[in-house]
C-alpha cells in the first residue's frame, strides 16, 4: 500500500507553479536577506573551482530567481571573476525545460537581462532526489531550499481517517515522526558530502510553529480539516471507494524547530560528526496573499476561484492517484473537479475563515 | 524570414526518440572504442576535481547510454575513486525528464544498473546551446557529441526550391557554408574554453564523405530530394502555399572532412591558438538498419511504415513549423500526415531504392 519513493509527488507544467504561488516567492524573497549576508560572510575558494549554488526541490525555480540574481551578484561583488554554477535540482518527472526557458528569458514578460545570460554563469538541472547526493563531494558553496523538504521519502502508512500527518491518529503520526526525523538525517548527511568546508545551506522549510500553527492553520479553520472533510463527504456520497478514502494520504511532514535542531544539539550524531553546525533557526509565517487581497476587494467568488486553484496545483496527485487506477480517466477528472468545486463553493460560501498563511523554519547551517 | 536561432529544432518526447533511431546508436557504438582508448590514455587529474564528461545535443540520453556505461568504465579502471560527472546538453525545449528516468532506471524495460546508481557519479542537464559556452573554463575533461552539430545556429536565407543545403541553388549554398563554417568555429571555441589540459572531444558529425555521399544519399536516390518532392507536389495540389513551400528549409549544413579539419590546419586560426588539435579524423557509413532489415524480411509494407516514421522523428518540425500558423492545428496535422503518408506510400512501391545510410566524419580533438 505504501508508495515507495517520490515518483507521485507531482506539479503541473510550462510555469503554471510559478504563476500560482505568489506566496511561496513572497517566502524566498525574505530568506533572500539572510542568504546575501552569509555569502558575504564566507571563506574564498580556491582558484580554478566555480561558487557552486543549489536549488533543491526548486521546481520550474520561477520563485527563487529574483533571488538567485541577488545571491549572484553578491558573489560577484566579492569576487567579480569567479565562476558560478546553478544546479536545479528536483525530482525526475519535473519540468526541467521550463526551468532552463525561463532563465534563458525565453517565457515570461521579465524586463530583466535574463539570468543565464550573466558572464560565466552556468545553469544546470538534476533529476537526483535530495534523499541522494546531487553533487560530487566538497563541491558546494551554498545550497538553498524552500519549501520542499516536508516531502518524506515515502510514506510509512496510509492515514486511515485523515489526508496529512497533522490529523493523523498518534500511532500513524509516530510512524511518520520517525520516517521525518530519519529522512532529515538523510538530506543533511548528504548535503555535508557536498559542500566544502566554509559552504553554507539556507533551507525554508515547512513547520510546526511554537505556537502550533502549520500551513493552512494560523485560525480556527484547518486546510488540511478541510481536505478531509471533502475528501469523506465523497466516501459517504458512495463517489469513492473505502480503498480510495484511505489512500489520500499526503507524503508529508512537518517538523518542528526542535526536532529541525535535534541533530545538530547532539555533539555525537552523526549530522554533528559530519561537520555541520546550525547558525540561524527561526520561524516565520507568511500571509496568504489571496486572503490578504479578499480583505481589500471582498468579493467572495474572486477569492475562492483564486485561492481553491492554487492548492490544486500542489495537492491534486495526491487525490488523483488515491482513486483506483481502474477508473477510466475521465471518471477521474470528474471526481477530482467535484472535491475541489466543493471546496471552492465552501470557501465562497465563508471566504473569512480561509487563508493558507505559510509557516516556515528557516535554518542556516555551516559545514566546518 | 530566417529563423534567429535553434528555437524551432524539436524531437518528439518520451523516448520517441530512442526507439525510432537504432541507427543513430550503432553510430555512438562504434565511436565509444575510441573514446574509451582515448581515455585510457589521458593525464591524471589534479585531486578534487571531478572527470566531467559531457553529451552535447543529446536527446534523451539513450542512444549514447552504453556508451557512458564504458566510458564510466574506463575512467574507473585508471582511476577507481574517481569522482565523475556527465552532463547532458540539449536545447532548452528538450525533454530533461525522459533523460534522469531513463539514467534512473525508470523507464524501459532494461535489466541493466541503471548508469545513475553508479557510486560517485552526477548527472546533470543543461539546456546551453552548444553554440554557448556549457560548462566552467578548464572544467570538461571528456566532450562527446553524436549527430547534433549539422544543426547551424541559425538560417542565412530559405532555400527556394528545396528543403535542404544539398539541394540548394550555389548562391543559397554558400550562404549555409559561411553560416556552418563560422558556427565550427564558435562551437571549437566554447569547447576550447570548456576542457582542461589534456581534455578531449569525440565528435560523431553528419558529413558529406570523399565519395560525395551524405545521410540517405549513398546510392542513386536522395531522401531530400524525396523531402522536396512531395513537399512540391502539396505545393502543386494547391494544399499549401507558395511561401510555405519555400519556408520548408532545414536549420542544416553538412560539411566535408575538409571543411571539418580546415581550422586546425591553418596554425594561425583561433581554434588552433586556442590550444585545440586535430588528433583523428575519419568518416564512416552506417547502414541503415530498416533498409538492411527489409533485405531480410521483403515486406515492402513493414519497411515503409518502419521506414518513414523515423524520418519524422526528426523532420517533421521543419514542415510543420513551415506552415503559416494562421491554419487551424487540425488542418496543419492533416497536411503533414498526407505528407509522410504519400511518402510511406512511395517506399512501399519501390522499397528497393529507398534508405537512409548514416555518413559521418569523425573528429578526435585534443586541447593542449
Ligand atoms: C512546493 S514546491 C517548491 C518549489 C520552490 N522551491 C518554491 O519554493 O517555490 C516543492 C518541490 O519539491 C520537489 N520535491 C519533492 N520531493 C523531492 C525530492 N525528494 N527531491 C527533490 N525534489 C523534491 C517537488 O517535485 C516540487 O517541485
Ligand atoms: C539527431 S539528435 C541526436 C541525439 C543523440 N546525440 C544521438 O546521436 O542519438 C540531435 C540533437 O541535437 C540537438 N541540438 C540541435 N541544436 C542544438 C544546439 N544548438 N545545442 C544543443 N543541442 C542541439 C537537438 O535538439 C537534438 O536533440
Amino acid at each position: 500500500m505504501s508508495a515507495t519513493d517520490g515518483q507521485k509527488i507531482a506539479m503541473r507544467g510550462a510555469g503554471y507553479y510559478s504563476a500560482n504561488t505568489v506566496g511561496a516567492k513572497y517566502v524566498i524573497d525574505k530568506v533572500a536577506d539572510l542568504v546575501v549576508d552569509a555569502v558575504a560572510r564566507m571563506p574564498r575558494l580556491a582558484n580554478g573551482h566555480p561558487f557552486a549554488i543549489a536549488d533543491f526541490g526548486a521546481a520550474d525555480g520561477g520563485t527563487s530567481m529574483d533571488m538567485m540574481r541577488r545571491l549572484v551578484g553578491a558573489v560577484r561583488e566579492t569576487e567579480p571573476h569567479r565562476a558560478i554554477s546553478i544546479t536545479y535540482t528536483d525530482l525526475p518527472h519535473n519540468d526541467f525545460s521550463t526551468l532552463f526557458r525561463l532563465s534563458q528569458g525565453l517565457l515570461g514578460p521579465s524586463t530583466d537581462m535574463p539570468l543565464a545570460d550573466t558572464p560565466a554563469l552556468y545553469i544546470f538541472g538534476s533529476g537526483t532526489s535530495f534523499y541522494r547526493q546531487v553533487l560530487p563531494d566538497n563541491s558546494l558553496s551554498f545550497g538553498f531550499s524552500a519549501t520542499a523538504m516536508h516531502w518524506i521519502s515515502k510514506r510509512p502508512c496510509m492515514i486511515a481517517d485523515h489526508v496529512q500527518a497533522v490529523g493523523a491518529s498518534n500511532a500513524e503520526r509516530e510512524q511518520f515522526r520517525t520516517q521525518a526525523l530519519r529522512d532529515w538525517e538523510t538530506i543533511l548527511l548528504a548535503r555535508a558530502r557536498e559542500l566544502r568546508s566554509g559552504g553554507r545551506l539556507a533551507l525554508a522549510n515547512f513547520c510546526i510553529d511554537e505556537e502550533g500553527h502549520y500551513l493552512g492553520h494560523t485560525t480556527a479553520v484547518d486546510m488540511f480539516d478541510c481536505f478531509a472533510r471533502h475528501w469523506r463527504d465523497l466516501l459517504r456520497a458512495g463517489r469513492i471507494s473505502e480503498t480510495e478514502y484511505v489512500n489520500a494520504t499526503f507524503q508529508q511532514f512537518y517538523k518542528t524547530p526542535q526536532e529541525f535542531a535535534a541533530p545538530f544539539r547532539d555533539p555525537a550524531s552523526s549530522v554533528s560528526q559530519a561537520g555541520l553546525r546550525l547558525e540561524k533557526m527561526f520561524t516565520m509565517v507568511t500571509p496568504c496573499p489571496y486572503a490578504e487581497a479578499f480583505r481589500t476587494h471582498r468579493n467572495a467568488q474572486d477569492f475562492a476561484r483564486a485561492y481553491v486553484p492554487t492548492l490544486r496545483s500542489w495537492s491534486e496527485t495526491v487525490f488523483a492517484n488515491a482513486l483506483d487506477s481502474s477508473r477510466p480517466a475521465n471518471e477521474r477528472s470528474a471526481i477530482i473537479d467535484d472535491f475541489y468545486n466543493a471546496y471552492e463553493a465552501d470557501v465562497a460560501r465563508a471566504p473569512d475563515e480561509h487563508r493558507m498563511d505559510y509557516v516556515h523554519c528557516v535554518t542556516q547551517i555551516v559545514k566546518l
